[in-house]
């Protein structure tokens, strides 16, 4: 292989340029080429094509969001659209591509490599939701922005004595909403894995304030419902709470070290995938190991949500 | 004088800690007490009230929030709550009081002066909104913490080309709106002083697409309308926005430089006065200077919202 | 077992208090009364002992620092001082403890059990230098510290086009240097763990800046050598730099979502293990696992480190 | 005027940026065009100069350090220097420039404007020093980062009880000291503009601690004396304490709000003085107000340091 692509799909997540950094650097190392897409797919298809190289890459290790930019991209879910990428390609003496994004992006990779085009994933998405890795490039730096937005509204909760819903993001992984209750100290964690009990919560609740605490902090998960819907069912039961909806700033910001490392490392790891002329693959981590797997898996596969967490944040919250 | 007590009433605001702490401080250092009164005037009428030394104001300076909590009082609006928070003061030695808080709480503040018990109003309030003074407490640390989540939300803007409506706190004043939407480069800020025509937003808006603008941050000031309003209003000029709602985050986490050295003068002036017995005042900062005025002041007059800024961010804006 | 004990040994690190609020909590649920012993070993000789209830623990979770204070102790590496501690545990009902530290705090760990008083080392120290565990408590925290420190000086570097010498805590362990120089995007990274050759370091270098390379960003361990010290002796093979020595602010500040999260996990398997009456065990995550060892493996065993991110570092910084 | 030029010189300063942006924006405004010109006056005299568009200056107000470079230049301080630079600026048609920097940038821009080129000085220096403005861009920035060293550092003189001295940056100004001493709630405060006992401070320091102190925290400005020569004498005295340089981190990072409002502010003044033809002037704040001054003044002025703010500290940390 002589020549790499590297595109960013989906919802931009913190450490996607350190990944596109990596890409670009490591293949240099290995005297490839490499090519950066604009726009996700639609650049792809629409040929909004560059040579990356060494500078091209420098100082955007630290920064949010996407260099590559990302888009939505109806047309590549067609035959047409792909034979339209892979045109480009050729075109443009792209071999194989590193593709970062969402489980949703991984279906375009599977297409292109079953046409003779190798990708490999890396898993970028806040949401930790992609199946086969332990860890998601982004949800580190996401987990933390809620963490921060928790401890200040924690100030307020404290010195008024008012109860808070907060609700993060999460359609159908509670991972954010699990590992920031718990790392918040919430007294209540919502997660779509775990079938809430209205009653319970409210006598949680309400055993809670006997007990002492003057507020209490609940998480949760935007697809369990929205925290305004769960503060209309709490006042009905005479409880009072505010809402705070934590939202988009939840996406950005700088990176966390473990992001940037864990960016760079799958990166790394894709990008030898190709050069071994593997496509087919995603790379992630596995118990504290980086490993590659078939992208079918990340589609096939379920994900195990660890629940002794959920278990410890109840213990804790007493 | 020999004892004074000290209390934060209405939202609570960073930097109030700072100025609880130097209240505290200064006036040890006068040879005064310090009563603490917690809970804000509904502790005064409770005697929820504990003598303040030292130690018990270390370790806060940095704090979000009040250490000494808050509450609204409906009680002491009435005679019959004012004389009980008299009783409460007589009973405790307090002589004079520093209410740090916002123009709601200097109500109370101009009664219990009127009723022979000199106080002292410290503005306290992350909506700068207190008519006599420049800043209030805790301006800065919420205007930083808007600008954050701004620069978060544009990290996702670029990667991903859309637009974004950003509600923040102030019914009345947009100054929060205003220095956010200059710092932050936003686009469009719309605030209560300035009426706006959703017709000539829509024009600027196309008109920097056409400029070649990718996307635009709009911020809006809750007192004008809900960010999801506006963004209803523009979808109807086929204008798609993604709407953020900073809520509550916006009131906590460790005060800013500026918005403890503020509390910290304004708290030790508060102070000066109450040794020279002088009550019935508030202070605040005028072009720089650390003033103090009659507290009715702060109810008639009118605030000057400096509209020199409003016009910059347009121009820099194009 | 029915009262257990707490204390924090050693260097502080943030997420020690979130580790003492996890084993009062924990405790708390399985109905045991819990003791924090303050000041460390020397609390426990002097019996600066106090009952620690549900809410001698709220609102600490976020906090740096550790609330149970520590300090070294020579005097209980002596018998007499270990009798003192014993007769103190007795008197106050102190059946185990939980012991948060270092490893040289584990020796005493080790010591009171074999007096017939179980313990169990919880591992916190930002060096993350503890052999049998993948992760301390703190590291994460200090590496995020070191990493927006880099970034700021970055700034500098590329603003004037200076290179740099980031000189960041570490005598025997090169962890932290190494990840913050992964994620930090530093050129060089010098670890105690690799023997570093000036030549070579004067060669990598002078190369880069004949690729183009304005700026160089080299991390070192202290352990290795001091910032100053390397400065001087590029100096002499006129390579100038700058010098930043990041010291003291790297043991501080709120930790980070992920420290919290282990100190919680950690602190809780601790309690389990101590209701189990299992002493002698130190508790570390290993391959994502949660574990417990013999506290003589702490002191035994070698810890391997990870050097493929070294070999990485080096490819991505072409 | 047609066309104008920008440059930044000496320290960079958080919040160039925003100002480089600013002129750049408000220029186009007034339709005129922009010459970026890189590293300064360096970069004059060789005719490293490029067009700034709207587009050049996107995404940057939030950006540290300064896109357009800085670097020394000895040949500037020459006539041949200058002469050099004159006839860059008539090749590239520029009439004017707005010069970004200390006061040692303001020379060279008085030059300029005495050979017929009319400059205007913007104050951007974290070390808030120049005379004829109250505030300079990327003051605020440094103290808010030294605020958060002094947090984190706190964290551990707590913990241990140990005492710290941190060196913050300030050859001839004590601003950053005093503010930083001020909102971190430090003991002792040593600043150039004031001149210091030791024994007075050892007493100072021992009263504290008789007082029940555990620990205290002194600033030393870099201009009185380095943290580690202070911390030999005090050892001399039987005070022990620990040493942070906070260094070359003081520069860089984001700016804060209050420093991008202040360089867009400036930045747009620098743009209107030009327009009208004015130079050989610098623009500051004054009491609140935004101002134009003559450059000489900047020379001669003596700056007044608001020592009631050391009093307040020394007063408050009692």
């Amino acid at each position: 292989m002589k020549k790499i692509g590297v595109l960013t799909s989906g919802g931009d997540a913190p450490g996607m340029n350190a990944a596109v950094r990596a890409v670009v650097r490591k293949a240099l190392y290995h005297n490839l080429e490499v090519a950066g897409i604009y726009y996700g797919y639609q650049g792809l298809i629409e040929g909004r094509i560059e040579s990356l190289d060494r500078g091209a890459v420098g100082d955007i290790i630290q920064r949010g969001g996407t260099k590559l930019h990302s888009a939505r991209c109806l047309e590549f879910k067609t035959e047409e659209g792909q034979l339209k990428a892979i045109e480009q390609m050729k075109k443009h003496g792209i071999e194989g591509l590193v593709i970062i994004g969402g489980d949703g992006s991984y279906r375009g990779a599977l297409e292109l490599t079953k046409r003779g085009f190798p990708c490999v994933g890396v898993p970028g998405t806040i949401d930790n939701d992609i199946p086969g890795t332990d860890y998601t490039i982004g949800f580190d730096t996401a987990l933390n922005t809620v963490i921060e937005c928790i401890d200040k509204i924690r100030d307020t909760a404290t010195s008024h004595e008012r109860s808070f819903i907060i609700e993060v993001m999460g359609r159908d992984a509670g991972d954010l909403a699990l590992w920031a209750g718990l790392a918040g100290g919430a007294e209540t964690i919502l997660i779509p894995e775990v079938p809430h009990n209205l009653d319970d919560l409210v006598t949680r609740l309400e055993q809670g304030y006997e007990r002492g605490k003057k507020h209490s902090i609940i998480i949760v998960a935007e697809g369990v419902m929205s925290a305004s819907d769960l503060a209309k069912k709490l006042l009905e039961k005479n409880i009072e709470t505010r809402v705070s909806v934590l939202g988009h700033i939840q996406r950005g910001g700088s990176p966390t070290a473990r992001d940037r490392v864990l960016a760079s490392t799958f990166a790394a790891r894709a990008v030898e995938l190709l050069i071994e002329n593997r496509g087919g693959l995603a790379v992630g981590m596995r118990n504290h190991v980086v490993v590659d797997y078939d992208l079918e898996e990340a589609f096939k596969k379920e994900r195990n949500t660890d629940l002794s967490m959920y278990t410890l944040s109840k213990e804790l919250s007493i």
